[in-house]
């Protein structure tokens, strides 16, 4: 179903793809990736990746795999060896996961355990929510006279391994907003400009996409948020005013989605 | 040409768009890329996007604006003038950039160039090197026990700039391999451990790529390479001797290639 100029790669029986699915706008997969689900025979998702781009897997067995899924976290040890199973029933199995499968997705995990087994692999990288949800919010994260780098960095632990990404240009913070008060403090003390400027993030390149400008000192006081939030900070979120009015983002959208086989997870 | 399911976003006529073309690989390209090279009248690309994704642009005049193009670099502002004139002209206009347009690919300048003359603009974000070429080399930039945090930075500047990145768990360097000596002996001085080891990435994600393993302390005498590398430095490299055995990374091919009208640049 791709251009017939182009010749995809072959997906064999017995083999793992380890695929991003990018921010959520279907238009950031890869063709690498839709090629993946439309070939597999099964797909492990995770419970983030959106319903209308699960709906372009055509024919294979869907597999809820999630932090969400069933209330708790299916332990990774478990997904490692639901996918050497499958494979070894010779499937085309996609591990399919928001964002970018290397970057905060263990996709380095689940590679290990699939070499160690025998299992041949391909990794399909993604656009990470930092990568797409920055551009969809007008934030460039390299910009001449303002930023020269960039880091990302999760939220999880905001103690002393965040004073070493702290006084990076921009910093972009993954799952990390319920604790958004606790790491402005923490940044500030290890030096960083409370006057900085601070964009919340939420549902990137999604319709419902939502952008709040704040400083990184009001952040301090600011109320913890629930949902999956993407924190950029460094001068360069200003540029973001700037760009709004003329910038397009509608998202490519799927229709006719068609009936699906599922599995509980 | 995309699946039927699939509904693109409109590409206006009069507007341009800033497109990632990923790092080589044309299984690369996002959805929304190989609609904008499908949908363009004209497109302005960089020397660096290969043959292969151009010629998925079957029906737009392709003008190079490269560094490489005429052997000097096209000025910035002309390469904006020109963005603005063609999309004043009612063109549907894209900026084909090598990897993401934000992500040292100075897509926020053209973007406020447009914005500044009226002109809606789309960023399409792509695959950045960083991330599909340590991919495709069997790098995880982040991995449980290894990195929780990770920067990109060019080597344009390697001096006190960069010891604001020095001791971030993954360091990814672009167009730095020219001075990679002295970066090395920056990093080593802003306290980086010398044994950490050192990947030089050559044409990530082509058929061509090429994968160098060294480690800080011996990159420090080690020759300058000409060609456009990528630098990754941190001890999340070694997983990679772990992963290649097993690891699939043919890329997307294109047949056919159509007859294109040129320019030059």
């Amino acid at each position: 179903m791709l251009p017939p100029a182009l010749v995809p790669t072959a997906f064999d029986a017995g083999s793992v793809w380890l695929v991003g699915a990018g921010p959520g706008d279907p238009g950031l997969l890869t063709l690498h990736a839709l090629h993946a689900l439309q070939q597999a025979e099964i797909i492990l998702h995770d419970a983030l990746v959106p319903e209308e781009i699960l709906s372009l897997a055509a024919r294979s067995r869907l597999e809820a795999v999630g932090k969400r899924a069933g209330g708790t976290r299916t332990a990774q040890l478990r997904i490692n060896q639901r996918l050497i199973a499958l494979a070894r029933q010779g499937l085309r199995v996609v591990r399919l996961k928001g964002g970018d499968p290397l970057i905060f997705g263990r996709g380095g995990e689940e590679a290990l355990a699939l070499a160690a087994a025998g299992i041949p692999f391909r990794i399909v990288p993604g656009i990470s929510a930092g990568v797409g949800g920055t551009a969809a919010a007008g934030i460039p994260l390299t910009h001449r006279g303002l930023t020269r780098n960039v880091a990302f960095a999760t939220g999880h632990e905001a103690g002393a391994n965040l004073d070493r990404v702290a006084l990076t240009d921009v910093l972009v913070l993954y799952m990390a907003a319920h604790q958004l008060a606790v790491i402005a403090a923490r940044l500030i003390a290890a030096g960083r400009d409370s006057a900085d400027a601070v964009a919340l993030i939420q549902d990137a390149t999604r319709p419902e996409q939502t952008v709040q400008i704040t400083t990184l000192g009001e952040a301090v006081d600011q109320p913890a948020a629930v949902a999956p939030t993407l924190i950029v900070i460094g001068p360069v979120v200003t540029v973001r005013e700037r760009l709004v009015a003329w910038q397009q983002t509608a998202p490519m959208t799927v229709v006719n989605e068609p009936q699906q086989a599922r599995i509980a997870g």
